[in-house]
């Protein structure tokens, strides 16, 4: 991975070069913006005002509101001018989807959509010369399933999806909302389907499919998690499930009616009952991570002085 | 999860309902479509065409070329008015890029921005009363580095980044590309950084960051895989790193130069070392997906008759 990309902290360290209205000079308007060819002759170009990050690249985030396609294809192209002229090595748009139009424009000059989401929609392009280094979007849906097991009678709960054409057994699951820790994705998919409550244990098993059903092109994680109840009367969701029943881990292991990777993790559980579920877990540890204050969480098999 | 979202089975299932030669009726002519107010009242109102999935959501992936945002919105207007009562749950506009200004025209019926890439852009409007069972848009990126741990003396292969404040010692690694497996990331990233060619063993370690710099707002998953060498010549990248060595585990293990999960992977490295890498290990197991014909990638601890 290239420089630009593999430092993971794409954030902007610069001030706002300029306001609309120093930019606009000249031409603008309060609220609009005019483009007299002979008004541009006689005083220097308008500019996108945006602030630049320490890669080198450069973000705009506001437009004059009344803009045409047209108009703004024409500021665009003296304002990629200078930006080229200062080696600005990437152009990065934040448009409102109120000014959508302005995409149309953008893509005249080689931009494409980067990335969108609720109201804006953000539009990039590598300004410099060489291989594009642009980091890329997210490529991952995440969806996490957990295996709550009894372990006073060998049980863990499973379900069979009212939506899936052969109606095997499986851990509930379903997506991480976005922000949401994977032990927390498994505890609240298990209550909204189940009506058992549970708490996080550990990570057994990570799956990555790429093309994912239902991931809009992109790629899936499916994260298996074990968890202990903390509540044991079923009551599930009808509109997700036909069936959910506590059943024996050996039975699970054995039947044919359930996914390989159901199989698979009740005969890890099988194997943690019997010898100690530190054979079969990923510990979680909380640490905080370095940039944002935030905590970050990690996943591995437990530290050698602790087994 | 509700159901909509947990199928994750976004898949459409019908064929084309219309087509706008047959949809724009009266009004149409090739290419164009007038909205003359007298034609409309005399003829049944024109409607877009779309697919409908499963989930009884619709999709729109044609628009004519040249209507304007005003003719998008009436059009839309009555549009969303026929599928209402169709009882769709859902409607997906899948927009060019040359046609962006229909996203604001959309926005004005509770359309927003569920993702975009290239040159396309897809809006989104839970049309069902109740509860926005909408299914997200992927929310994680994708990190992977390679831990190249040299049996023979006990070294393993460690970078430090020419972008980061504080030069620490980490492995070499990177974001996935789209479609990439986590180990092909791994090797790859260890070859661009290091010049050291090696092939995946077993997967390490997971990290889940929540708004990680330079994921763009949304989350980060980064994970260490065990690397097995098979060239030991560096030859690093200038550009992305000041430095590279092959250090003594031990060394990194103990070192305060690190990062607090490259410190954790040494230590377990160097466990696996002395008792054996299946302690440590999370294995890699490729089985055949049942919807796309392609193949998923399952990673956990050695199933117990193995080991």
């Amino acid at each position: 991975m290239v420089c630009w990309v593999m430092s993971r902290g794409f954030c902007r360290v610069s001030s706002v070069l300029c306001r609309f209205s120093s930019v606009f000079r000249g031409c603008a308007s309060a609220g609009s913006v005019r483009f007299g060819s002979g008004c541009q002759e006689r005083l220097s170009r308008p500019l996108l005002s945006g602030t630049v990050d320490r890669f080198g690249g450069v973000t705009v985030r506001d437009f004059p509101p009344d803009i045409s396609e047209e108009e703004f294809a024409e500021l665009l192209r003296g304002s990629l001018h200078q930006w080229r002229s200062e080696r600005r090595v990437a152009v990065w748009l934040h448009v409102p989807i109120s000014l959508s139009r302005l995409a149309a424009a953008a893509a005249h000059h080689g931009f494409s959509f980067h990335h969108a989401r609720g109201d804006v929609c953000v539009l990039s392009l590598w300004a410099a010369s060489g291989e594009d280094r642009t980091p890329a979007f997210a490529t991952h849906q995440v969806g996490v399933a957990g295996a709550v097991v009894d372990e006073s009678n060998r049980k863990v709960l499973v379900v069979q999806d009212r939506n899936k054409t052969t109606n095997a057994w499986k851990f509930p699951g379903g997506l991480s909302d976005l922000g949401e820790n994977i032990g927390e994705t498994a505890v609240r998919e298990v209550l909204e389907e189940t009506g058992i409550r549970s708490e996080f244990r550990s990570l057994l098993s990570i799956r990555q499919q790429h093309e994912h059903p239902g991931a809009f092109g992109m790629s899936d994680l499916y994260l298996i998690c074990r968890l202990s109840p903390l509540s044991y009367d079923i009551d599930f969701c009808t509109q997700e499930c036909v069936r959910c029943e506590w059943i024996d881990l050996t039975e699970l292991a054995k039947t044919s009616e359930t996914t390989p990777i159901t199989s698979r993790v009740a005969r890890l559980l099988e194997y943690g009952l019997e010898k100690g579920f530190h054979n079969i877990d990923l510990t979680m540890e909380q640490l905080p991570a370095v940039y944002s204050g935030l905590f970050y969480q990690l996943y591995h098999r437990r530290l050698p002085e602790t087994i």
